[in-house]
């Protein structure tokens, strides 16, 4: 921040995970003005969005604007489409592309908040992605985001005047372990995160999907027991 | 095309503008198996879907999806606020950006080809920007369309394949005078085509936007007469 006293605005995707919602944690701390961005896109895992409403609110930002796109009629992802989620196999070790990639989504995501960013005169954008736990998404590595930033200062009226956008994605080379780890020294109540790709009715993690794979070994590790709720092992 | 017997799939932006409407003629002469795309974005002027989609059906499309975005929620243009289509100013010669620019639209739309190119496995999008007679947006640009290049062949599945997605903007130097002798040349249906910033009810032009005037100089250059049309002079 080059000036503490008046707090520089900045766009943050928001999906409702534990990743993003470590990433809230994080600018809100670093004094940023946040206008937080969510998406319907025809995905299962709703709850995100009511996780994602819950922490706009506890972090106390600006605004909280969520854009339904509709994916859903594209086709192309299991997390779109009608297709099942993947359970209980073991996490990708490969660099083949996941059947819940959905095709250029966190472009999709970018460009808009690149949109509102215009709009609110922010010159900084905030992203949760992380390349190691997903390193089969191309959407996820670090190329992509430098790419992406430099064709944003290209798009935009903010190039165009010479206010610089910056894309930030402090998580990117994180493993789950340490966002833990972070998001503990920040505070943040990962009971309130969903991370599930296929929830119950009743918001219960299924436990068994690639993402509350990832998330309970991130624990594990991390030597945490997760707070979320996971449907009874009886039940999976 | 390296096979002339197997149509390559392909991805085109369609306005129902008379620019869109001309690369439609072109990517269909070229023998492409089309899959075009259209935006309701809470913009004026609707009836460009409806001219989209007559064109569509006119040049045999694989496909026609319509995809609601709503840019509206963020504000910041006249074409998709509340605020008022500029009428009867000069044609602007400087370097300032147009209160009808649509924050990063062009980079959303793009986002969104780029899904559709995914899913139906084109390595080809086509676009039909134009850097001349819009020279006040920074994402009509041909530094801005390499830019999105490089970072598409980053954000997918065939940057990581191997396969290489080339975005096409022929029409991007033209002048629009030559846009509409192109068109000539490739027999499009101006009259089909529609391109008022603000028409009135019954689909009448307006003769007085930026687009409008535009468009009648390129058909003055051209020598031709504009087929669209506009409302009666009294009425404007």
């Amino acid at each position: 921040m080059t000036d503490a006293t008046v707090p520089r605005p900045a766009v943050l995707l928001l999906s409702g995970g534990l990743d993003s919602t470590t990433l809230l944690a994080l600018a809100h701390k670093q004094g940023f003005l946040l206008h937080a961005l969510s998406f319907r896109y025809g995905q299962r895992h709703k709850l995100e969005i009511e996780a994602a409403t819950r922490s706009a609110r506890a972090y106390d930002v600006a605004r909280h604007v969520v854009v339904d796109i509709d994916l859903a009629t594209f086709g192309g992802s299991a997390l779109t489409g009608s297709g099942d989620v993947p359970k209980d196999r073991a996490l990708a070790v490969d660099q083949s592309i996941p059947v819940t990639y959905v095709p250029a989504r966190n472009t999709i995501f970018l460009a808009y908040a690149l949109a509102l960013a215009e709009v609110t005169g922010a010159s900084d954008v905030f992203i949760g992605v992380n390349a190691l736990d997903y390193s089969g998404y191309p959407d996820c590595r670090p190329e992509f985001i430098e790419s992406f930033e430099r064709m944003a200062n290209l798009a935009t009226r903010a190039g165009i005047e010479g206010r610089r956008l910056v894309i930030h994605a402090p998580l990117i080379r994180m493993t789950k372990r340490e966002i833990i780890e972070l998001g503990v020294t920040l505070g943040v109540d990962f009971a309130a995160t969903t991370s599930c790709y296929d929830p119950a009715p009743d918001g219960a993690a299924c436990g068994r999907c690639d993402s509350c794979q990832l998330r309970l070994k991130g624990f594990a590790e991390a030597g945490l027991t997760d707070p979320a709720r996971y449907a009874p092992a009886a039940a999976r």
